[in-house]
């Protein structure tokens, strides 16, 4: 199943793509998508809906983030061996984990927002991870069990706040608009093998970032299970498993976000994204 | 107001004290403690309710966390001048912001359980600061406007996971338990100075950490401020302001948390938690 919201922010319905690409309105079903919404219980019973009878959207319009809150947005830094060399940083020995703040989750088209004071905001292609099952001390063998679904996800940075400001990288991931996220939260099932999605992002028309979620140094599987033995994991949380080489602060000369720069980011089966960037008011 | 949860985990129902220190239900009015409910407008509406007419709960049992979930479980690290010193760190020249899984989340009198693997179990009590009003850009001098209210929490530590596995902090912050939070939303208007506050940890009894807000190498109007500029913070968000010194990482010899550790937290004014340290399953 290929699950979204449209309408405008914060008006937004849920939908459900028919056999045929149509939005359908799954409203009167499922009044939302977050938390136990998207928890493998509650996404069975979408799959009892006869999606055929539910209303056509003939215009959704705005697409909003395929989930309207998280409970806990986690991303894992440096798990593409290229992009942690561009980064001038060593491919880890075991994930890193951090965070943005939740606030930071926006519709896949919207308006990417330079902060004030931004200077160096970057682009990160990533495939999103949603779990649909609490996960504590979950195996390797068993943790795609724990998966809801996925999405794409431009994890949006500004490199100064990131690492220029004191320590922890959550300071330069937050900013409103920083988390695009969607179009659909595509359920697991109709994804099968994770480790094997195109990933890619053309900034101005051109093809900044192409690799593979095979490329990745820590699988899915790999990163839910070593998650769960230091947190535990909630439905509708969302993990964002890195991104790949290609981002503007490995260029050389490194290249930043400015007003109108527009940002194309895709991984494969998920749904593609396109973001302007603006200036902050 | 002192607002609070009661009953068994995921079953709380909401309270306030009344002036004779009693547990008065306010459940009929409010359902619960989070995000929107605890926007400033919404405690506006407490405020009109006449408490002496709720009913008295003459057993409250269990203490619940005060707030029953939040968009995000904000810290602050290293706040005090001698607790970065005994963590053999720098003072910081801005804030450090990290984050904690919201799923850490806990009662204030909750068992802490020391997750499997672990060997560096550590403390922290800190002033908890919640955010009442949506707060981007907001200048020091208006910072304390954003701010709902007050609450004792323990920062709950794994020094090894914070530290040696990998550089980000939270993935030694997360653990199920490792945020005891409440008893009480003290609102701001009731504290009054936050920069005036004792705090305290007892460890079995003995006095480890004793020290006042107003040591703090930031104040809560500056971190509000700070943190604004980064992201959005929104209503139900939590702030732990760091910690003093006196944590088991700073001792010599360094001594950390083992089953059956009580642990005694207290701001001034905030309430008093108390919680053994237990093996994970």
């Amino acid at each position: 199943m290929k699950l979204l919201r449209f309408g405008p922010v914060g008006q937004e319905k849920t939908g459900i793509m028919d056999a045929d690409g149509q939005v359908r309105d799954l409203s009167a079903h499922v009044p939302d998508l977050s938390g136990p919404a998207v928890a493998l219980e509650a996404l069975d019973k979408i799959r009892t809906i006869d999606i055929n009878a539910l209303p056509v959207v003939t215009d959704p319009g705005r697409i909003g983030s395929c989930l309207s809150s998280v409970p806990n947005f986690f991303c894992i830094g440096l798990n593409y061996a290229l992009h942690a060399k561009e980064s001038g940083m060593d491919a880890p020995a075991e994930p890193i984990i951090f965070s943005k703040a939740t606030s930071a989750l926006s519709g896949p088209n919207d308006d990417v927002i330079i902060p004030r004071t931004s200077e160096k905001g970057d682009w990160e292609v990533e495939l999103g991870v949603v779990i649909g099952r609490t996960a504590l001390y979950v195996s390797e063998k068993d943790a795609l069990d724990y998966v809801a679904g996925y999405c794409t996800i431009n994890d949006v940075s500004e490199r100064s706040f990131q690492t220029e400001r004191g320590g922890q990288w959550i300071k330069g991931k937050s900013a409103p608009t920083f988390g695009p996220t969607g179009p659909y939260l595509v359920t697991a099932d109709e994804v099968g093998d994770p480790q094997n999605l195109r990933v890619t992002l053309k900034l101005n028309g051109d093809t900044v970032q192409d690799s593979n979620t095979s490329d990745m140094i820590f699988s899915v599987r790999e990163i839910v299970s070593y998650m769960s033995s230091f947190m535990e994991l909630r439905p509708g949380d969302i993990i964002a498993t890195g991104t790949p080489s290609g981002v503007g602060m490995g260029m050389k000369p490194q290249r930043f976000l400015r007003p109108g720069d527009v940002m194309e980011v895709e991984v494969e089966g998920l749904g593609a994204q396109k973001q302007t960037a603006v200036a902050a008011k």
